[in-house]
């Protein structure tokens, strides 16, 4: 008979929920890039002024500097694509954070840029958020 | 006068060591690179098969096989070049766990590759390790 320490089956719950409340976050943040809704899509960042945009050799900071930008470089439902997210995998590091690994798929008419994410999220009273993301292309 | 809290003073001075714990990671790294040490610098990640290595759209895994990788790839000073890295922004994101910004430069004979990276490091037994490393290049 396998034995469950009654401890680690409550862990295990907890973490199972908690992982269901990140894949919601992005869920979410795809359903809302994919309407054209990019407010809606920048709802999974911490609204904090030191949240963190890395990609390249480039650092951007601040929620609301980094939704200008955006709507700036995705003024149409064409140049947004349809995104997708996969191959997620979901590491918690504490009690309130947790990194994400996983893969990043823009469909577009002309090319489909792609590639790799690694994201930092923090439970807050909004509840979780990312405040770190590094992204990285083919 | 400017009340300082107990166990804010404290949590302060810890943080402090932490933070000094972890840069020691990266300078060892760094020291061990520039001497031609690969061993020496892979001492930075956990020795597991779970760390985890992401740069534009892939991702390596584990300890051995990223050991391996840089052996082949590196298999001459030339090639491994003076290694810096600057703009370090440490965060702590729960007890044993912290999140590292900053800045990585290659300096060699033909080229000067340099770009950003994000680690993830846990508290070990053996120290402060890196377990997930997402670096981009300019």
């Amino acid at each position: 008979m396998i034995q469950v320490d009654a401890q680690s089956a409550g862990t295990s719950r907890s973490n199972a929920k908690i992982e269901a409340a990140i894949r919601a976050v992005l869920d979410a943040q795809r359903d809302a890039w994919n309407r054209g809704d990019i407010e809606g899509y920048m709802d999974g960042y911490a609204r904090s002024a030191d949240t963190v945009f890395v990609s390249g050799d480039n650092v951007m900071r601040g929620w609301q500097s980094v939704l200008e930008r955006y709507k700036k470089s995705y003024n149409s439902r064409e140049k947004m694509g349809v995104l997708t997210f996969s191959d997620l995998e979901i590491t918690l590091v504490g009690k309130d954070a947790a990194v994400v690994l996983g893969r990043w798929h823009l469909q577009r008419a002309n090319d489909e840029p792609h590639g790799r994410f690694t994201l930092i999220l923090r439970k807050t009273k909004q509840g979780w958020k990312i405040i770190h993301d590094h992204t990285s292309a083919a």
